[in-house]
């Protein structure tokens, strides 16, 4: 092995859970300790009493609740019950209203423009692929956008909504702060805006990609710095456009896009359809929802559903889908790696690993969710 | 300057004329010498005396004149009358159908798979895309996908036809030879799967992104082993996985998809929706159409168009497009920048121009054309 040069191979993908360790996938853990095991169960109900006490109707709550676990059972620790502080504190400070009047403002056949009343994204676009879903069984196809919606977490979750009703689904949205400047630039007019798309297969699992169009996601940036840890070359540069490795530094510099100008380009594209087409904020006008829980986000996303059916046997499309991803996972192997992985099989494994087990939560991240029930006045997190 | 550091930035974007070279935009000259400019008219007859010599209606032969010489204005000039020598070696082999009855082989309201009776891809994609548009018209969005297609020239061509109907328009295509393995293998069972979204401005040019999902197009490859220049580390690896930096290596490496494994999941999930969605060639399954002149690849390509009256009054929407694209442009930039680019807006410029001045012809793609024009017997390309 020519270890300096293959430095290079691995680095190409960034060094994430699923890239330079992309053979030995490990959890996230953003809080720097071994986490315990809980309850799928235990973590959705407290978030939904959590919520149900800042005002939020029942059935809204359970709603979210639902999808906030899913990611954290998918293994998308940093959009699960992570996020419960920061939403709540919104919700009390005016940021995100608890009870809205979600809408579809204006529609055709096979489109329809969500206003989502600035309530939690999750609704709104839970609303938008239902929306969609319904509409694209009768057209074979339709787009739905939604403006005045907040964050939703992990861009896969819509995405499997169609997938689920045996369609493709592929969702975009404007990310919440911008962290991304254009190629050439040196001021952050753009987020790391994400496309997820879901695709089912037959005795496979599904295909469900789903990745920021930055090489790192911002926080995966925050979790090494909270580590003490060194960033590999590719994720951030400086102003000068000079590698920057250490995350303490991390206000000194930007993310880098995938594929440099090309990255660049489709997070301006998928900004300018998930955000500009819906008359939501994109560019300037985007709220950094970390640094400000007052100000309505405006966060713009779009749902694309495609009805199988409209093209083939689904069943017969789904077998093809597997030959294509056993083609992939029986194919030769790069000296050193174990193992040739499909988009969506690492979080697919991981969330029949945690339905089984229990999902991992760090003691920090567990002492913050207790912090909030005493601070809420409302039963803790059971252990079991 | 930290010149070494620096190298990195730059790298991160591949070195196309668009990336390292980003400020000084060049032609690519695929035949390495001094082109002389052939007006636009003169390369769009040949093409089509050409085709109409070897079997095709003369409104075919046009209309495929009028994309290639579209492809050669905009600068694409891998995709112009560069490809004519090959395609009507193709037509002539029987790998191609110079008489193909295209047609709508499925339709909801807002989707058609269309059979291309592997006829030229340039007429299946515009017969495509025009049903997309009619559909889009009434319902707000539609998905056309096509099977039995073959090469249709740069994917930004079928992206724009929306977007002069006032529309949005995306392409997908399953690329026409395979030269990228998925992320840890060897095994090239990918192509380099473009994408492109062609987004109309008020008075800004369009946004028209076009990028393949590697980091180089393999024509890139080739034109510098021509050149016998030295590749950037990134576009390719060897079978280990180490840098390959020399372009007549090429056959003992593959290119590299753009943020290592995203890039690889964008390949593949274009693949799915452009291939195995229309029922063809995806995979293990690509025919490399440049090693094959017999057989029919069963090319798989889709347009989406999205109506953007649907979503908001469309003069409203362009402006705030122009918007974004001003802000961007005249953000700060960083050190050793000139200027910062908008996708799409060196080829606008390179159409007008072109269209002006004439369109860039190598003496040695010029020498090529003429022996085709004798061997078929009809008459030269004018001079001017």
């Amino acid at each position: 092995m020519h270890r300096r040069e293959r430095v290079f191979y691995d680095r190409a993908g960034g060094r994430g859970p699923q890239s330079g360790s992309y053979n030995l996938p490990r959890p996230i853990d953003p809080m720097m300790s071994e986490p315990v095991r809980i309850p799928a169960e235990q973590l959705r109900s407290f978030i939904a009493r959590s919520f149900e006490h800042v005002g939020m109707p029942a059935a809204d709550a359970h709603g979210v609740a639902e999808l906030m676990t899913e990611a954290d059972l998918q293994g998308s620790d940093g959009h699960g019950i992570f996020r419960l502080p920061q939403y709540v504190r919104r919700i009390r400070a005016g940021g995100i209203n608890p009870r809205p009047h979600i809408r579809i403002e204006l529609e055709r056949a096979a489109t329809a423009v969500v206003n989502g009343d600035n309530g939690m994204g999750h609704l709104v676009m839970k609303f938008a692929a239902e929306t969609a879903i319904a509409k694209a069984r009768i057209t074979g196809t339709a787009w739905v956008g939604a403006r005045w919606s907040n964050h939703a977490g992990p861009a896969s979750l819509y995405a499997k909504m169609p997938m689920r009703a045996g369609m493709i689904g592929q969702y975009l949205a404007v990310g919440n702060a911008n962290h991304l400047p254009p190629w050439g630039g040196v001021e952050m007019l753009l987020s790391t805006n994400p496309i997820a798309i879901a695709i089912p297969a037959q005795d496979e699992p599904p295909i469900v990609l789903d990745m920021a169009t930055t090489v790192a996601a911002f926080g995966k940036v925050k979790t090494m710095a909270q580590r003490g840890e060194t960033m590999p070359e590719g994720w951030m540069v400086d102003r000068d456009g000079n590698a920057l490795t250490d995350p303490q530094r991390m206000n000194d510099g930007f993310l880098l896009p995938i594929g440099g100008y090309k990255g660049y380009g489709l997070a301006l594209v998928f900004g300018l359809l998930a955000g500009t087409l819906n008359g939501a904020a994109m560019g300037r006008n985007v709220i950094d929802f970390n640094a400000d829980d007052r100000s309505a986000t405006n966060t713009g996303q779009a749902i694309l559903a495609i009805d199988i059916s409209a093209f083939d046997d689904p069943a017969a499309f789904r077998r093809r889908v597997d030959e294509v991803s056993r083609d992939i996972r029986n194919s030769e192997k790069m000296k050193g790696f174990e193992r040739i992985w499909l988009p969506g099989e690492q979080s697919h494994a991981k969330t029949v690993e945690n339905s089984a087990k229990g999902v991992p939560v760090a003691p920090q991240l567990m002492r913050s969710l207790d912090a909030l029930a005493t601070d809420l006045g409302i039963e803790k997190i059971a252990r079991s």
